[in-house]
């Protein structure tokens, strides 16, 4: 991408690169992300200056996961914003980037409802221009609450699930500070576990077929400091079988209004095999994603993706830099059956925690106790 | 390796390449592999003209699965024999080569006792050569044989079990041609299902880490025109909530004597599955699989394998013969978690399948049943 800057990152800043910043240089605004696509072997840093190089990033998947998604939106209209761009163009392109994330239109919108507010207040541009960024940052800084609060209650409610012990906890996919603009949703718990010296184990699903345990979250982890061995997601049954977990953490793409969740493939799978073995499976994630829209796990559309996540893996090769090879792991043509997520059902579910709390399924409905979801 | 030479396989051979054939040239006997390492890229034979060679090849894989390995062994001693090699030292070498592999070791003292029994009873060294070939070739058919008694028994059951309408079945691993002397085991219940018009879908698990279901399950089922789609085994969980399953089908490394079963890692998290959305999940292997030596499930004992497994994965680069590339799939000295195989406890598994017939655990022991196993 010819306006984004490849900067490797600084060691000394290790474990600290933001995933996302907003930077003000004497060439003007930009925001500043932690290129995923380049991880783990990579820290690099790019630099969006306009918003259709922010939109390549985020169709790229340079820059991913739910809540970060609403925060990368709402900068982008502040981006739009500074450099007197046509906002409302601006947020149509950041939008569509992913239509399926419904944070990111969050974002989007409440950043532009700001710029809108301060221009009908008689601010000039650049007034309403930083309306637009004091929206976003508020919205970072709510998302890094959030998380906070979040993991204060999943913590505590550990303390009553499995108390006495240092935990064995299982997690799938990323759910850090790579998808967040704080330490993240069901990681965080972790996270804040071990500052505690309450985690004795992270076990890190592998996650095919993205692999975000392999690639991301065995590299937050790491950062951290914490305690943490890598499975392919098959092993985890055993583990099970074992005695070796005491917890299963996840995050949620998004919940019904009767608390079953939508999360990333093979969410569900451990959900039955915490069941079986009666080991409490938790759901961490914000308010804004529920979905008071959808009713039930049966009204949540499944996304398909594209056979080429499980046929073929696209790697940089090490030490080749720049280099990329794509690895054929099935016979060209294979039919591939490649749902993005799963739905698990409250029934399964031992608790949701959000931001307000500690919700245990079948004891009334998350929409009626919460109301409205601030991202509905 | 110097002493094996690649011979590009005919296409008009597809699909009845056979996994291991003897062949008499004018230069001598040899044993010719389908290399398994190869595929699904390429398919290509592998002629092994000396025990050395064979032993590569059954170490580095390119034969592989336990009851093709111990056809692998009876034959390489017919191999040493017919070249005047040392027919003791042979045995030790082959015997060696997988310790863990219960079938090598068997048909390397079948083969051998064979040779023994000719020179003992007065036949030359040509002789006992040819007495080896007729019992490695009483083996290799008598294994093909089972796998036609299991699969005849096992579509009996599933008759039984899933009346009235093709079925959508889920396998994982690998368990057709590629293990075995004729059309395997799990795998060849689907291919009779196929045959006799009853297979809707054959589900086929990617099974990581070493994804024998991507690169070869899926490579026989097209190759025998079978309607078969790949997941990542993750996806397999939906699949069941969504009533997309009638049936689990499996092979095995190792059955203890009160029906616990051992199976490539992932069978285990499939059988719990199986169980919760009341899916029979049937295990299909031979009596050689009976080991009588391990009571039950917590005797087995599970193999530990590399993390690179986990870590990486190495594929040679399409269209560039022979070059290889290697994917770092996690950071760098990640911790990881990597058993081979899960144990699955009897009362989870609605049949074992055997070429005797059909046992359901629960229902006395298999030791009690059939006595000895022939491998014992």
């Amino acid at each position: 991408m010819d306006d984004q800057q490849a900067v490797p990152a600084r060691a000394a800043e290790r474990p600290g690169i933001p995933s996302l910043r907003w930077e003000e240089g004497p060439a003007g605004a930009t925001v500043v992300l932690l290129d995923q696509t380049r991880l783990p072997a990579e820290e690099v840093e790019m630099t969006c200056e306009d918003v259709p190089s922010l939109v390549r990033a985020i169709t790229t998947l340079s820059v991913r996961g739910a809540p970060l998604l609403g925060i990368a939106g709402a900068y982008g209209i502040a981006l739009a914003a500074a450099r007197g761009d046509d906002v409302g163009q601006a947020a149509e392109l950041l939008a569509d980037a992913r239509p399926t994330a419904v944070n990111l239109g969050y974002g989007v919108r409440r950043a532009q409802a700001a710029h809108r507010a301060a221009l009908a207040g008689g601010t000039d541009g650049a007034g309403a221009a930083a309306a637009a960024l004091a929206e976003a940052r508020t919205l970072h800084r709510e998302d890094a609450e959030a998380g906070e609060r979040m993991a204060a209650h999943c913590l505590a409610l550990l303390d009553e699930l499995v108390p006495g012990r240092p935990m064995r906890i299982l997690t799938h996919c990323n759910t850090g500070r790579l998808v967040s603009g704080g330490e993240g949703t069901a990681f965080a718990v972790a996270l804040a576990a071990h500052r505690a010296g309450r985690l004795e184990q992270l076990w890190v699903d592998e996650t095919r077929p993205l692999l975000q345990g392999a690639r991301l979250t065995a590299y937050e982890a790491a950062h951290h400091g914490m305690q943490h061995t890598l499975l392919a997601d098959n092993a985890a049954g055993s583990l099970f079988a074992t005695g070796r977990v005491d917890a299963v953490l996840i995050g949620a793409d998004r919940i019904a209004a009767d608390g079953s969740v939508a999360n990333k493939v093979g969410s569900y799978p451990l959900a039955v095999l915490a069941r079986h073995h009666e080991v409490p499976f938790i759901v961490v994630a914000p308010m804004t994603t529920v979905d008071t829209g959808s009713p039930d796990g049966a009204s949540i559309v499944v996304e398909q993706r594209p056979a080429q996540e499980v046929t073929e893996i696209t790697s940089r090769i090490p030490g080749v830099s720049g280099t990329v090879a794509t690895a054929q792991l099935a016979p060209l043509g294979t039919p591939v059956h490649n749902p993005a997520f799963d739905v698990t059902p409250p029934e399964l579910v031992a608790a949701i925690v959000t931001e307000r709390g500690v919700l245990r399924p079948g004891k009334g409905s998350i929409a009626a106790l919460w109301g409205r979801s601030p991202a509905g």
